[in-house]
């Protein structure tokens, strides 16, 4: 069911003063098509209760919206984007239409970014150079290739999935299942975290590059969350998975949690905190035009939301500062780094779950109606507790941990 | 949709150590049978998504477990309790299974008992010794009498109904439209707030019953809210229904807020606010249950969601101990009590949001998938931040404007 | 230095509406003299900075009052006031005016209906029978004798005092230095918690008597706190102090903590956490009075603070009555019966830092000075963070533990 | 009365990981020298009770090390720091070492900033031209001019103040009590907020700029705080105080609160707010000093001061920004960037209250002794709750009356 354009109010940027904006022309390019992209997203709602299929109307859109390359260099077609900070104005924007869709394109851009802009992975440089990789990018520049992160297996650390990939006759087989792979439906390369056999005598984690068409790959579409209800988060079934071994990337000891999450994993957790910054900000527009129709009490919690939004902006601007240019002083070290952006993710996704509950009780039991746009963010803004390894459960003891690790190699003489 | 019993845990209430019990042997039988009751509703639990129909078969088990009668005095038939903690004890109970439905029920009981056991409205006397109101109560007794808050109306304040009953040739006419109507599919009897004209000069605001039969009617049956997706908490529409006189009661003045919401409502609210804290032990139940089957980082989340249970269950019995028994000691004026009551419902709701945040959080990811009971609940909880007066954004600010009034009481000469 | 009456407005009570009333005679006659005591206590305020020595003039006060002697059963020539809900009246009483000094009569109360109201300890009906033990009882009804807690060691776990007592030629020798001991400079008895060597193969855990007489005891009198500044916490040392044998119970194996903290203490924390009561009500009164002379912003602080007092009192009146009367219902365990005590505390303790932080919003700037009775408050109000076991790091986690090893049990066929 | 070097830790900023850093070659040269003045006064750190004086030799330290000019131009002998951000650098280091300092530090940058970098008063350029500002900018540069900040009046509104300025025959008469001035005892220059009247038909608000040997001021020096206890936060005193015309500078009409409070005030509540970054710093890594010492189950609180701490690092640095380079992109009008200003100064007045908490929960009772570094902490971080206008009673209703009125803006046609 979708709701007609009439009722969903269209998301009014020139009411969001103080916003984020781009800070690289291309980074503006990209920010003024997302806008675009958003205003035509919030003219089709999604039923976040009946449409239990994947949008992959949405997805048609944002194919041909040209966001999906947005970090592919010219070479390939695509505009080049290497700026975090401006991959998070474009994620924060499209999420104030539609948070499912915007946590999707926050993953893939995410991957993107790190197969292209980012330099820490071999694999980069075989990308570029290889035919196949120039293929794949070319894909990616003119949306046809959508990247899906297959991370997660319920109830296991992510240090130690039960998936496997075994060396076999110069080639490796990858089984298993994951889930939560968000925007699976519309996936062209599936992300699969796995066990690496056979490469040497102890096993590895790393990451398996598996191309939707590779027989043995089972994409289940059985997404039901409590909110996201459009990202298509479901489950993924690799059975037998052949493919070249160069598309296996080992990461580090199977079993082993990393002292880090890797830079460039940390890169990834700030642009997905994005999306909960354009929940937020939808939140907070749509408590502000309620107060605005009716006299209110509500003024103070309003104020809140404006101080606590002014700290997630800065946040992730300050935090992809760090990556786009560097510290530009100071002495920073990778874990440092690391830190600083994960802090950055878990407060930004911590303090959108706030600022969507003090819009909803500004708005009152209006708001506590299911076709209520404030009723869906108050479900989607949940999901960023979840994200994973700095979730709400795990991240404030990860970076304590790190915070006493720190001091611990002080002492050493 | 319904889930198979296999796949709803059943509400295990050996684990809830330290939960409320009946103190009267009535209210003990009573808990007994709401405990028989959510044993079976939790067999059959309700799909807050597609389920949009009312579930009219719970409501059958309902009215055939005689809950629905608690309050009716033996002459009539009931079991005749008058505890209003024992209430708490009960609605609290089915909360643990249906949050939906134990919401319903406490209106209705809240209206029972404030027409059998309150001694507040000259109604009551009226009740009980007119032949229509003894077939009312008995009726009531074997569950054939559902009692529906017809209160609210969208975006305007309580104290200013623009529904309207209107004197004519010594009958009342009530026409208007209301919001937020839980259990109106089930309901029997409709308490409607009501702005009355035509009793003498100035217009008051008060109460129309009326029953359903009642030429003029319609249940709308539209409910589809943020949680609570089974409350049936639709419109209710009155057109011209016509009344005798005495069936309708002038409370006071028409757009003059009262002082207090009195002691009836304020007893309402906390046996309302008994749906919260079922909600909330459960929801601590079912972060225990995850935690016992894996490590767990939790136990100090879980720590704090013992204390606020403890001082949810502490609340509720003290302020029904209030009206049940009397104050035992010290100086107690009705505002007092309604203060103490209103405090008691706001800060159990309040406390509540909490603790099912924080049972999710424990839970994870596996939380977060629709079908698991505690994305239900993380939804319903937060429909105690809507309960009128005394919602999350009007509560505070009433409650001090209370007792910054006793002051100024004091100051007078 | 001395605050003048005048500047320190009296603790009225009538404006304490809904607040705590004792619920036996005796309690009730307790209360008002503490009321009096407290309006005595008001005139003398302690200058938190400058009276770095213990105010004897004060416990003076103390002594005549009678209140010392609440628990001493009549044979003895006490009032016999069993009731742990009545003594936590006098003491969050006696807290609205002189913190400190409450905080030192809740640990004396603590101790003394450990000895004479509970039932506990075998110490209980030797102390009744013994010709000295008599002779102290007589003298605590007269206020000649006052209990103070030596428990904490700097750095210590609870569970693993470096005090020693060891077993020599029949008597016991005790040894070591013991902090926070509040009280201290007006003692008479010591309770020392203390390892206990030479009476069987191991060490065990367990208290000493030593009164204060006793050759080797120096009471330093050096305490110097963030708040509770006359609370006389400060150090005691014991040399060689040489007991009767009989004087020194054993409670547990020597560092294992116990499962709980067993109910005498567990009552006591919650005789302690009415200190906090009694705080958070004086800060709350304060704010109002501050609020009726100018135009407030603050109602909505000051009704956020109506439901967590609410909530305070609740859990003191429920905790207290689950001691005083027993469960009327329901199946507690004693460790249900702790962990109840020990929510209640906790949870108080923590409400009251709440309570006191928004009263000192609502005032503002005025309340920053050192001279105004809230600055003073919100030193005291800390050390509730810090009770031990259930301090505000601790606590948590310990209840959370508790509620999983209940699930344990019951998972065990 | 003071502490030995050996007692107080010296602030090790090589564990402060993470933190901020000067953006500009000068302000990098001025952090040194701030670190360099921190450590030397760590050494001589204020007893918070006794040392009811105001420290003059930490003045004379701060004048000699040259921070007191940083934003003196190089024509008049100074560093010509120019940088916002920089400043809160200096800030936030002293403030690390000595709270009380650091805030009179901050205080005199403001108004120095505004007299020098800034451009938007007059009187910046008749100060640059006037012979005697010329000279008074000379002595700022060697230390020998210390502003302070004479603006609240006890109990009455910013915008009403009871001081006046009179009109007199060409010169002007400035008569008024002023509450709160930090750093008075060392003023050199006062800047008054005062009623100007006979300039004209309406009373204006304004500044008065009195001059410390000015016949008729008197520094009481009576400032005992519940923190910032060697502030110097006094009484000062104007009786008749006569000032040539220039003077005295217009800002508006008397009681009428401004819509904003103008882009000096809120550049200088950013730098204030460095203060409480300061502190939050300090105390986080005394709470890291002691876990490391011993077993802990503080590192999940620990972790989550990281995530604060970077919320606050980065919404200084964002504000900064917007000062120091202006809005790289985007929208924004002088009053989107006071909000901006003023929401980045409430947040890490907010954060701080929090994370010192936190800190001294980790560190339970060794860290509420009154010679423990946090008890001073404790008590100096709340005083950011106090700072006017963006108090924390009525920061958040400002901002969000600020945040409705650009709604309201918008609606005009």
């Amino acid at each position: 069911m979708t709701t007609p354009a009439s009722a969903m109010p269209a998301r009014d940027l020139s009411g969001m003063r103080g916003g984020m904006w781009a800070v690289t022309p291309v980074g503006a390019a990209l920010a003024q098509t997302a806008r675009a992209l958003a205003d035509d997203l919030a003219r089709v709602a999604v039923d976040p209760d009946h449409e239990r299929s994947f949008p992959q109307q949405r997805w048609a859109k944002l194919r041909r919206s040209g966001l999906l390359g947005a970090t592919v260099p010219g070479e390939f077609g695509g505009p080049g984007c290497q700026s975090v900070h401006d991959l998070c104005v474009v994620v924060s924007t499209v999420a104030g239409a539609d948070p499912s869709t915007a946590l999707g394109l926050s993953m893939h851009l995410a991957v993107m970014w790190s197969l292209t802009a980012g330099s820490g992975l071999a694999l980069r440089d075989q990308l570029f150079s290889d035919p196949a990789g120039r293929v794949l990018l070319r894909g990616a520049a003119r949306g046809r290739m959508v990247a899906c992160l297959a991370i997660s297996e319920l109830g296991r650390p992510l240090a130690e999935p039960r998936t496997t990939a075994i060396e076999s006759g110069g080639r490796m087989r990858v089984t298993g299942t994951k889930s939560f792979c968000t925007n699976s439906p519309a996936a062209d390369l599936f992300v699969v975290l796995t066990r690496i056999s056979g490469l040497h005598g102890t096993d590895d984690v790393g990451i398996a590059l598996v191309p939707r068409g590779t027989p043995g790959v089972q994409v289940v579409d059985d997404w039901r969350g409590l909110g996201m209800a459009a990202s298509g988060s479901g489950t993924v079934r690799f059975a037998d998975c052949d493919l070249e071994r160069r598309l296996v990337v080992p990461l580090g000891t199977w079993g082993e949690t990393p002292a880090h999450v890797g830079s460039l994993s940390a890169t990834g957790t700030v642009v997905a905190a994005a999306v909960f910054l354009g929940i937020a900000e939808r939140a907070q527009q749509l408590a502000i035009e309620h107060a605005r129709r009716r006299a209110s009490s509500a003024v103070e919690l309003l104020g809140r939301n404006e101080v606590d939004l002014f700290l997630m902006r800065s946040a992730i601007a300050q935090a992809t500062g760090l990556v786009d240019t560097g510290p530009t002083t100071g002495r920073w070290s990778s874990d440092d780094l690391q830190a600083a952006l994960c802090s950055a993710s878990l407060g930004v996704r911590q303090l959108a779950v706030g600022v969507v509950d003090r819009a909803l009780t500004c708005v009152g039991g209006a708001g506590y109606v299911a076709d209520h746009p404030l009723a869906t963010l108050y479900r989607d803004v949940r999901a960023g507790g979840m994200l994973r390894p700095y979730s709400f459960l795990d991240g404030p003891r990860l970076l304590g941990t790190w915070r006493l690790g720190l001091s611990d190699e002080q002492d050493a003489p």
